[in-house]
C-alpha cells in the first residue's frame, strides 16, 4: 500500500473505533506510519482525509449489500440473506456510528456520504420489496418504502441493543424477528 | 424544585444533549443554578448524579411505554400505539443514545440501568406478542422474543436513520413499516 492508501485505511479504522471527534491527525499518522509532511502532501487535512475514508467505507457497504441483494432467490430470500450476513456487531456499523458524531452531522462534506448510503440502501430494498409485491410474494398492503426503512432500522437498532446488552444476542434476535415478520407477511400474500 | 432535584433534572437534560463524556460538573452546576459545594453536599460527584439521572430517565421511559402497552386493544393494537407515540426524533432516545458513550459502557453503575431498560421493554413486548399468538391474533410461527427485539430495534434504528437524513421522515417510515409487517402477520394468522 502506498502512503496515501495507508492514510485512508488508518482513518477508516480510527473513525470506526473512535469516531471523527476522537480521531486526531497525529493518531492517523501514527497508525499509517506516515509523517505530518506526508499527510499534508496527500490531503488538505483531517477533514479531507475523513471524507475519502467515509466515501470508501460507504462504497464497501454498498458493494457488500449488493452481493446479497443482487444474488439468487426471491425478494424475501435475498433480504433475509442480507440481514443474516455475519457482522462485527459489537463494533457497530461503520457508517451508522458516524450519525452519533456531532462534528460529522455539522459538516455537509462528512454528512453527505452517510445520508447517501442509507438512501441507497433503503431505495434498493424498496425496489426488491416492490418486485415481491408485484409477483405476489408479499401482500399488496405492504408499503415497499416503509418496509425497507423498517428493515434498515432493525439492523441499526440491533447494534444499539447489542451495545446496551454488552452482547450480540439482541442483534441476532432482532434480525431473526425481522425475517420472521417478512415470512409471516409472505403467508398473508 | 429543591437543589438536589434541580441537579438531577439538569444532569438528565445534559446527558441527552451532550452525553456523559461531554457533560462537565460545572455545566451541571450552571444549569441547575447550584454551587459546587451544594452539588457535593447532595451527590458524591458527576458519576453519582449521572446514575440518579439515568435511573430517573429509565423510569420515565418505562412509565410512558406502560401507558400504551397496558392500555386497551389487542396486542398488535397496543404495540402499534406504542410505536406511533410522538417522540422527539432528532434529539434521539434519551436511553439509547447512552450506548454510544464509551464511558457509560465502561462503568457498570451507569451501564446497568440502560441494559435493564431494554431488557424490560423487550420482555414486556414479548409477553404481549405471546398473548397475541395464544389468542390467534398472530401466527404460531412468530417468535415473541425475536419479534419484540425487532420492534425495539426498529425504534432505535429509526433514530439513527433520522440523524443520518437530518429529518424525522425515515423514523416515521420505519414505524409505519413495522406496524405494516405486524398487520400483515395478523392476516397470516
Amino acid at each position: 500500500m502506498d502512503t496515501a492508501e495507508r492514510l485512508v485505511e488508518s482513518t477508516r479504522e480510527l473513525l470506526w473505533e473512535r469516531g471523527y471527534t476522537g480521531t486526531s491527525p497525529r493518531a492517523i499518522q501514527e497508525r499509517a506510519g506516515a509523517g505530518q509532511g506526508s499527510m499534508y502532501h496527500h490531503f488538505r487535512g483531517k477533514q479531507d482525509l475523513a471524507v475519502a475514508a467515509i466515501r470508501r467505507t460507504a462504497d464497501d457497504l454498498r458493494t457488500r449489500a449488493a452481493a446479497e441483494l443482487d444474488g439468487p432467490g426471491t425478494g424475501v430470500e435475498r433480504i433475509a440473506a442480507y440481514l443474516r450476513r455475519d457482522r462485527d456487531v459489537l463494533r457497530g456499523c461503520p457508517v451508522g456510528r458516524l450519525t452519533q458524531d456531532p462534528d460529522v452531522l455539522a459538516d455537509p462534506a462528512l454528512h453527505a456520504p452517510v445520508t447517501e448510503t442509507f438512501d441507497w440502501l433503503c431505495g434498493r430494498l424498496a425496489s426488491i420489496l416492490a418486485e415481491s409485491r408485484a409477483t405476489g410474494e408479499l401482500p399488496a398492503a405492504l408499503d415497499p418504502d416503509d418496509t425497507a426503512a423498517a428493515v434498515v432500522a432493525t439492523l441499526q437498532g440491533g447494534y444499539v441493543l447489542a451495545r446496551a446488552a454488552g452482547s450480540r444476542e439482541p442483534f441476532d434476535r432482532a434480525v431473526r424477528g425481522a425475517i420472521g415478520l417478512l415470512n409471516a407477511a409472505k403467508g398473508a400474500a
